[in-house]
Order: structure tokens, then sequence, then C-alpha cells
């Protein structure tokens, strides 16, 4: 095993994912285990390192360490204050938390970021600011052309990225919003299965409409179609899934210009496949961006602060 | 205690409401108990009439008994066919289902109604045609009047009545995203007790906006507001209530001309406060209407269908 130059960590509420990366930014082997924030006890997080990626280490000791994500925040590892939007690698990088391991070792912790909306409410980021850094880095295209980035999720993200900085980014609760109400809702009642329902998904989307409003109402008819055997149960969750995948886009897509790229969809789930669905429904171009995105960040990151060449 | 004219039935999901009716259609007695069609067992239905009202029906024997609710549905204890909008209490007087009691007498149900909205999606109620219906019919205004009536629940209806019919009705999955947000998501988590705080229901409202539409990004701002100590957490459950409640009348009254009269809110509940509080933030003018809607509404069908004087 060649030692690393970098060992990035995108550590979230669910799961660890841990990558040995060479000295010229590649992957060089990725690792994913379910040690998320919510599964680690009081201060195990030491000890996940070494069970998971502890033969990293002794390889290549003194290897810089960087993470990002839900390990950061209050219920993590080390609380690192959110920093404040605009904000791309360098003022990341500038913003590296260092935490110091028993072992001597530093592990660099990379802030989340926060904003207000127009109405001065908060929004706030864990993780998915790495991942745009590194998507934005990795762009053969021009770097300073504006980009939108779609994280699709529990709590999906949308974000614009100009002259390399993320600008704004929004949080939408689709993913959440569809697991309670098919887990805990009388429209859970009537579906059967989650297998994906490419029909029931399209039919969702398009009832979503093109202005997006009227949610509380159109989600009635995930149960009304069942009723009258208009849509088959084994398919109302994909309705269901089509109908608010449909509406975050229609809502987010009408509070700002479009730039004239492509949007970007990070992730490595299906769920990127429905979100490039919904945004060709609206005649929007998309592409799903490279994979580890993460694992990018984490070095252009890295780069910017000096910790590898 | 005197014989009753007749016997009204509100018998929904989670209760069971029985209403003691003079001759002249005031009501002389009501009972309640959790026997909602969820509680009761198989064919347990004429059971649970003898047990919450068998000494009213025998100090009147052959007195008729008119019943409405979930009681018809495919969960109930008959299931009668919907009727379709627009109707009024002529044409459900028309539709009654008489059941005939092992003791001979009849039940008569009230049978829900259904619509399709603009995109051929079905919606339905059962229950609330009654209530409406007396609503309607219980008023000292001019009869023909335009009336919009609101009810709020689980799932909220709106419906409007023209010329002492119901010409069209929408329902709102506003209870329901409630409550699986509260007891069920990361947001309800941040949320302690659900008493109800004024101010941050009034917040909630306000955050709601005049458009309606942004309700999936708007929802974060439930966690992010909590988070940032700008939201008490003893607030958490009256703000998210603001903000749903304030969505789904946004929503409402972007679809369609109010008209002259006040807006009639029906029910018992404290609920009923909360939407007259949102349907004033946005300068609506709205009344509760009188107690006992759905006990009216089976005295005027009663007597559409000659059932008593």
């Amino acid at each position: 095993m060649s030692g690393p130059a970098l060992i990035g960590l995108d550590w979230g509420t669910t799961s660890f994912r841990a990558f040995r990366i060479g000295a010229d930014g590649a992957v060089l082997e990725r690792r994913e285990a379910p040690a998320g924030i919510l599964q680690v006890q009081d201060d195990g997080f030491e000890a996940v390192l070494e069970r998971e990626i502890g033969d990293w280490r002794r390889v290549a000791p003194g290897c810089p360490i960087v993470a990002s994500g839900m390990i950061t925040s209050r219920q993590g590892w080390v609380e690192v204050p959110y920093l404040h939007c605009p904000a791309g690698a360098h003022e990341l990088a500038a913003a590296l938390h260092p935490h110091r391991l028993r072992e001597g070792e530093l592990v660099h912790f990379v802030p989340g970021l926060s904003r207000e909306d127009e109405e001065g409410v908060p929004d706030v980021i864990r993780g998915e600011e790495t991942q745009i850094a590194g998507l934005t880095a990795g762009r053969s295209t021009d770097p300073d052309r504006d980009v939108l980035a779609v994280l699709p999720g529990t709590h999906s993200k949308w974000a614009g990225v100009e002259g390399g900085r993320i600008v704004w980014f929004e949080t939408y609760l689709t993913g959440e919003v569809f697991g309670v109400l098919r887990l805990h809702s009388i429209l859970g009642r009537l579906m059967e299965g989650d297998g994906h329902d490419r029909d029931a998904f399209r039919r969702g989307l398009a009832y979503a409409g093109e202005g997006g409003a009227g949610l509380l109402r159109r989600l009635f008819s995930a149960r009304t179609l069942g009723l009258f055997d208009r849509l088959p149960t084994s398919g109302g969750a994909s309705y269901l899934s089509g109908l608010l995948i449909g509406t975050e886009v229609a809502e987010a897509i009408a509070r700002r210009p479009l730039p004239t790229a492509p949007v970007q969809v990070i992730g490595g789930s299906r769920l990127v496949d429905h979100y490039l669905e919904a945004l060709a429904a609206c005649d929007i171009e998309a592409v799903r961006a490279p994979d580890d995105a993460a694992a990018r960040g984490h070095v252009v990151i890295a780069r910017c602060a000096g910790l590898m060449p």
C-alpha cells in the first residue's frame, strides 16, 4: 500500500467515508462504514479512526487529515463555528479548525457555512461546502463560470457558485418530508413497497406543476388517486417522491435566474437520477457531477492550506 | 328525558358524536365517545350504538337516525359511494343510504362528496358536507349568499357554497404534515412541549408569507432558528404550526376570489382560533361558525328527506 499524501474524511450523521489520496490528488482507496455521528458514543471518534483507517495512518505517519461534514456539529466530535457565506476553498482553508489526536497528529476540520435569506432567516450546510469546492475545482471548464449545484438528500441543498465561491445556498426538507409521510402518515398506509415506479414518479412530477405552489393541497392526491384505483399501491411511494421532488425543483428554479452552464447534481445515490429527471421535465440541462466530490474538495482545501503539494 | 325527533351521528375516524334532537331542530343533548371507526372491531358498530345511545332509542322507538362521517368509508360500517359535487342538502337527502339494524330500525347514512380539480385529480370529503349543510341552513343572512367555509383538522377542508350547494372543496394536508414532522422528524427533536406560544405562532405565520410558495425550503427555518437560539425550544411546535397554517391560508386564498361574506371557520377545537388568527393576518374577515354544525346538518338533511317535520 502506497502511503497517502492526504486522508480525507466525509463524516456525516449516519455514515463515515474515508479517502486515501495520493500526492497528485487522485483517490487511491475509499472506505465507508455505518459509523456516523449518531452511531458513535461520547469520545469514541478517535477509536473509529483507528478501527477504520489505522493501517493508512501507520504507513504514512504525520499524513494530514482533513474532515468535513456533521462531525463538526454540536452532536459531533468538535463543534466548529459556521463560516459566513460567501466562501470558497481559500476561505475554508483559512478557517480550518485543527484538533490534536492523542497520538499527536492533527485532524483539520472544515467549517460549515451559514447565511441568511431575504427575510433574515438562517440557513446552514456542513459537508456540502467541501463537495461543492471539489466540484468547481475539478471542472474542466472556466473555473470562474457560474455554477448551480444541487445535492439531493434528506435535506437537499441548492447552491450558487460564482468566481469559485459559494455565494448562496438553500435547504429543502424534501427527503425528510417524504420519509415521515411514507412511514408515519395516512398517505403511507396506502403505499406498498419502495421500488421505483417510473410512470408513477413522472405523474407526481407532472402534478407538481410549474409554479410549485399548493403542496399542502396536492399532497392529498397521493391518497385520492389510490382511493379511486387510479394509482397502483405499488406506485404510491414513487408518486409521492415525484410530487415532492417536482415541487422542490419548481420552487428552487423560480427563485433566481439559472446560470448558462448545466446544473451539477452531486451524489452517489439513485436519487441523483430522480433529480436529473425532474430537472429535465422542466427543460433544464443538468449533469451528474463526477464521483468523490468530497475527496476532491479535501484536496483543494488542503492545497490552499499548504497541507499537501 | 323527552324523546328525540331525530338522532344525529357524526361518526369519524377517531371519535363518535351523537345528538339527541327535538322536533324543533334544537339539540337536547350531545354525547361523545372515543369510539371512532379505527377503534371498532368488525361488526361492532351496532353494539356501540346500543352502548352509547340505547337509552335514547328506547324512549323514542322508530326515531330516525342520520349518520355522517368516515362511518360510510371502506373502513367504516357501510361503504356509501361518493356523491359528485356540486351538491347541497337536497341532493344529500335524495342520496341517503338506508341500513336496517337487527332490531328493524333504519340508519340513514349521508354520502360523502367527490370532485376533481382542474388537473383531473380527485378530492373527497366525508362528514364535512353535513357540517357545511348545517352551517348554511342555520345562517340568519341570505341563504343564497356565497359562503367560504374552512374546516381545520388533520386534513383541512376549504369549501365554497353557492345557492345553498357546495360547488367546490379542497383538502389540505396541513394537520397531518404538522403531526408527522412534530413527532418523527429532525425538526421535532428540537421542540419541547406543545403549549401554544402565540409569539412563535405569529412568527411562523409571518414567514409563511404572502405567496405561500417555498414551503419545503421554509420548513428548514424551524430547525435553524432553534440552532441559532433565535426561537425557544418551547416555541418550536407553535412556530411550525404557524408556518404550516399560514402556508395553507396563503395557498387557498390565492386560488380564487373571496366571497363578500366573512369566511366561516367550523369546528370546536382551539385550532379554530389559530385559523382565525391566520386569516386575520391576511386581512381576511372570518368568524367562528355556530357550534354543532353537524347536528344542524343532520336536521336540514332529515327535513329534506321527510324524516322529520
